[in-house]
């Protein structure tokens, strides 16, 4: 078993390795600050606009491993990370009458607003990415700034959303849409380590982000649905019936995350048994293997043209949720299933070629799109599985994993 | 050459008897009016929202199909369009405080707004549905209806586009759009048929629509780019690079029909040699058969993720045009393209056990999404590419085609 583990470590250091190498060489604008995340196989820039999610990802991610990983202490990874949290800082946040705090979607590569999305996600990676940032530069107006940004969020998610722009419009209903609630959740995750304020002051908040998500257990705990109401029941027609196999998973690890720092077993339980053996019966390809984009729950086409793709990063989050269910468990089936997605992601993602990994394969496993960063894929979900992966492989060996 | 014509005819007529059929008996709601589009393979509603764009649209063809063909002169049809147009006149229309006119993208199914779109298009297939409605009738206040919300269109697209809701962002440079051009030049043939009066208060606006489509032939003539500057200059990045053949190919009969009328032997010729030709040489699978829905002018992979699949509506427009530059100009070259066209979209489209035509395949042209209509297909490229070349057959055939 050991040996195992051993091979799995060796293969996920070398890709992390190589995957960090890929982005320092390609993404960096030195004229304008920020990153370049529209890259093609051999790491060609195709577009120079500017993902707000990507950019705060990435400076994130870059933190995370200065701060956490020995060999990734060096200069370059922090001086980037700086560059990309200055621009952020210098442009994300867009003039509106609607009032303060909104994100641009996408910027020109000098920093102008091109897109403004009517949702939270621009905001929610510009925290993590202050927040990381603080933490490896001691920067206190970056958490302060971190911390506003937050409370804004939690405002508009919680109290007022008529901040997000979104016109108010009798058919649209409310919607729980799991998301939102898992995003939060990973925020206070982040803003709450070793720093006992933060916990108190967003205790309530992690509570109502864990039972929004449980909301999204249904038929009788045999399905997780990405979209229910607010009040947890089942919404009608295609948004009602969708499952994200690959997002359900990305919760799970974030519930038993969060369960294990409170403690709380019964939440334990629930992650492994509904977040993360739920989304692998209902959405592993048994005919050609790999997690199905999207499914309806009812056995209906879903209705996105990209229902029937293996992209990249539900591989990404299904590894690290069996890996962190192992480690905590050490059920041998944790391990199996961590073990088939691990011979799918490694077969079909990594270019050997070009470094890094490329993102979108059809139902049958062959490349559809061939680049390596895009509008939606950037430095995230692939070096934050390895990243995770690796530690967790670190202490299973270390603790002597038989 | 008149039997393969004939057999041509006979199939085609067939099929529109057939996709009829299926509208008439799964798509009508009797209890609040309007249309079910998210129709299963055998014609089950899977989702009751109501798209505006697709009600719009099924309204225009059903009254078409009314007025000018005598099959189709039924009772139901009239009522059925009636019901629609009466849906649409009472329920699609939002109240805002941005002015008037705006149309919702999508209804509940009974008319309440869940969204907007930031765009033109639902209140252009608004504007079809009520004239086309109002030729069957003799409804003069639809007519009125008709051009007062053209004139609203006309003012969002040349004068002022605030009202269309879009935020002024400073990165967000103005393009020129193919499909805004394309559909007013369309709207100016529907409102102007028969009527001098609007003849003349629209020449102005076509001259401008023909010169705004011209401006998308780009490479020397080698390329249609579906996004320019308002200026006609060639736009960066992805955006600037993205052909869409399907969509050029439609252009190409919008042209060519328009110039027709005119009289204009050079925007003939022009209409044929950019956006027939151009398109299939640039647009056809040649391992695989068929149409691509998008792709990049210099050969980086498109970012849509469908950007490798076979859709309906390219194919739909395609066959329109081959036949009627074919009609026009008797060249057996473009006879060839559309039997090309024909085998590929006859072979692959058309659901022999349900009826109606599957949307969407992947690039090896298997079914990938296994409805007959979503949001985003519904009565329109089928039945009228059907109709359209069903009645340019006939008059090929009277006319002797040898």
């Amino acid at each position: 078993m050991a040996a195992l583990l051993e091979q799995y470590r060796k293969r996920i250091r070398t890709e992390l390795d190589r995957v960090v190498d890929f982005w320092l060489k390609f993404s960096h604008d030195q004229q304008y600050g920020g990153f370049f995340t529209c890259l093609g196989k051999d790491g060609k820039i195709f577009d120079e606009l500017k993902y707000v999610w990507l950019q705060g990802r990435q400076v994130w991610m870059y933190c995370r491993l200065y701060r956490t990983v020995k060999r990734f202490q060096r200069p370059e990874i922090l001086k980037a990370a700086q560059s990309g949290g200055a621009f952020l800082q210098q442009f994300a946040r867009v003039q509106s009458p609607d009032g303060p705090g909104k994100c641009a979607f996408c910027l020109t590569r000098d920093g102008r607003p091109v897109k403004v999305q009517r949702t939270i996600f621009s905001e929610c990676f510009y925290v993590m990415a202050m927040d990381e940032l603080s933490r490896v530069t001691g920067d206190k107006g970056m958490l302060a700034d971190a911390e506003s940004m937050m409370d804004q969020l939690v405002h508009w998610v919680r109290i007022d959303s008529s901040g997000l722009g979104r016109p108010q419009l009798t058919g649209d209903a409310p919607v729980n849409s799991m998301a939102v609630p898992m995003m939060l959740l990973c925020l206070v995750d982040q803003l709450t380590e070793g720093r006992e304020r933060l916990v108190d002051k967003y205790r309530e908040l992690s509570d109502w982000c864990v039972k929004q998500i449980l909301q999204h257990v249904q038929r009788d705990g045999k399905a997780i649905l990405e979209n229910v109401s607010p009040d947890g029941k089942e919404l009608p027609g295609c948004q009602g019936r969708l499952q994200n196999p690959g997002h359900a998973l990305e919760a799970g690890w974030f519930l038993l995350q969060y369960a294990k720092t409170q403690g709380d077993t019964e939440l334990q339980k629930l992650a492994v048994e509904k977040f993360m053996d739920v989304p692998f019966l209902t959405g592993w390809d048994a005919q050609h293997g790999g997690l199905f984009y999207f499914l309806d729950v009812d056995g209906h086409c879903p209705t996105q043209l990209e229902w029937n793709m293996k992209l990249w990063w539900p591989h990404c989050e299904a590894l690290i949720s069996y890996l962190m269910a192992y480690s905590h468990f050490r059920e041998p089936a944790m391990l199996g299933k961590f073990t088939q997605v691990y011979d799918y992601t490694f077969s079909h993602f990594p270019d050997e070629k070009h470094g890094e990994w490329f993102g979108y394969l059809s139902q049958q496993g062959e490349v559809v799109l061939d680049f390596k960063g895009g509008p939606f894929k950037g430095f995230f979900h692939v070096p934050r599985c390895l990243y995770m992966c690796e530690k967790m492989l670190d202490h299973l060996l270390e603790n002597g994993d038989s």
